[in-house]
């Protein structure tokens, strides 16, 4: 087990920080670590906003569903699926690449460009003693957000990161069981064996909640599925997403 | 710049490798670091499947448009967004979450979740001194991918990961300027200064070609952009996700 590793496994979301920003020179070293990433077909297409504008904080704090830690954190990021400037490019060059730009395929390589920057930027902050919390919180009112920010066309934020200094650890959730998640050759064909596992992990989660609460809370897990799953949300986005002249043909 | 950074930042895709397969506890320890990233309100909405049977790796190969390192390699991953086993779930409890897991923001959920698994994946071989290529050449033929790897519905195989013992080291491609993918407080707003970053960047990407080939390939990244975007390519990905019970409502 490497130091790489051991950052790896010691991940849990930060929602307590310390009131310090990140220097500038933080911030550099952790947005060249997102950009070290893999790129499909070297597109880059993502990009990532900081906010250091208290006002704004505050109200992405409240879009976010009153995330306070989205205000009060070391810095604030925005990870976007980013096909703006590949679009300002064909204009200007007065190629038509419309139809790539806004097929569901590339929707795909801009989330997957942009999720993949925004793990190299949750691992380097974490290796310097940062922690960090993930925000999807931001996609509740998109539009709001866009105007914020003031992203362009083919510009869709996808999610906030937290970054900071952390005033308190917070315990890491047990993950599904390893054979449930990963395969080998072919996907789990059994499905008294997939429920099994299931099962297995629905018994570790209770225990989890039972322990941390004195026995307060018992959730299994295929229960909190359901409840979250229940409730429809964001159902506007595949309409905000066309507005944006990305997707989804 | 500790391990970790230096780790990510010496990123470069690896397309030759020793032959020498990953051990099982090799593959153990990297799906470990996979599940430690974020997830989505702990929804876990991704799979990976590695592959070993020397025929599927071969099939894969060719799919993926005659890659030779898909077959020859260490250990193949492919990296899957996976609401089957909500799906799976919410059929057991007779709750009808179907509206949920269809839809567009549920989609890109498992999009996300998949890609930072992934990228935890890359950086945990990479810190045991192995070598990684992404490959998005499995989306060219999802329909022979899915019947090889036997997925059920609502799952989309997104992309695979050679990873193994370098054999050959490849050059690191420079990125765009931080100031071009990274904002503050907004998206930047003015024109000039956008299309000059990329003048800028197209430089130095000509100067990256014309050293490394002896001037022979002088490329400018803005050329590229409008060379593959101007055929679009995997235009059935809608039909194959909605055809997949994902998507896209």
């Amino acid at each position: 087990m490497n130091d790489v590793m051991s950052t790896i496994l010691n991940h849990r979301s930060i929602r307590h920080f310390e009131d310090k920003a990140l220097s500038t020179e933080q911030i550099r070293e952790i947005v060249s670590c997102a950009q070290a990433a893999s790129t499909s077909s070297f597109i880059q297409a993502y990009s990532i906003i900081g906010v250091k504008d208290v006002e704004k904080k505050k109200k992405l704090a409240e879009l976010a569903g009153n995330q306070e830690y989205v205000l009060k954190n070391g810095h604030f990021f925005i990870f976007c699926a980013d096909l703006h400037r590949h679009s300002f490019i064909g204009e200007n060059k007065e190629e038509n690449i419309n139809q790539s730009i806004e097929s569901t395929e590339k929707f795909m390589v801009a989330l997957i460009d942009a999720a993949l920057a925004a793990q190299n930027t949750a691992i380097a902050a974490e290796s310097m003693g940062l922690g960090i919390c993930y925000i999807g919180g931001i996609r509740n009112k998109l539009e709001e957000v866009k105007e914020l920010l003031k992203t362009p066309e083919r510009v869709i934020p996808l999610f906030g990161m937290a970054v900071g200094y952390p005033s308190k650890l917070t315990d890491q959730k047990p993950r599904l069981p390893m054979n449930h998640i990963y395969h080998e050759d072919e996907y789990e064909q059994d499905k008294g064996v997939y429920a099994s596992q299931l099962e297995e992990y629905d018994e570790v989660i209770s225990s989890y909640y039972t322990k941390r609460t004195n026995g307060k809370r018992k959730d299994r897990w295929t229960d909190q599925i359901t409840n979250m799953l229940n409730k429809p949300t964001r159902m506007y986005m595949k309409e905000f997403i066309e507005k944006n002249k990305m997707n989804l043909k």
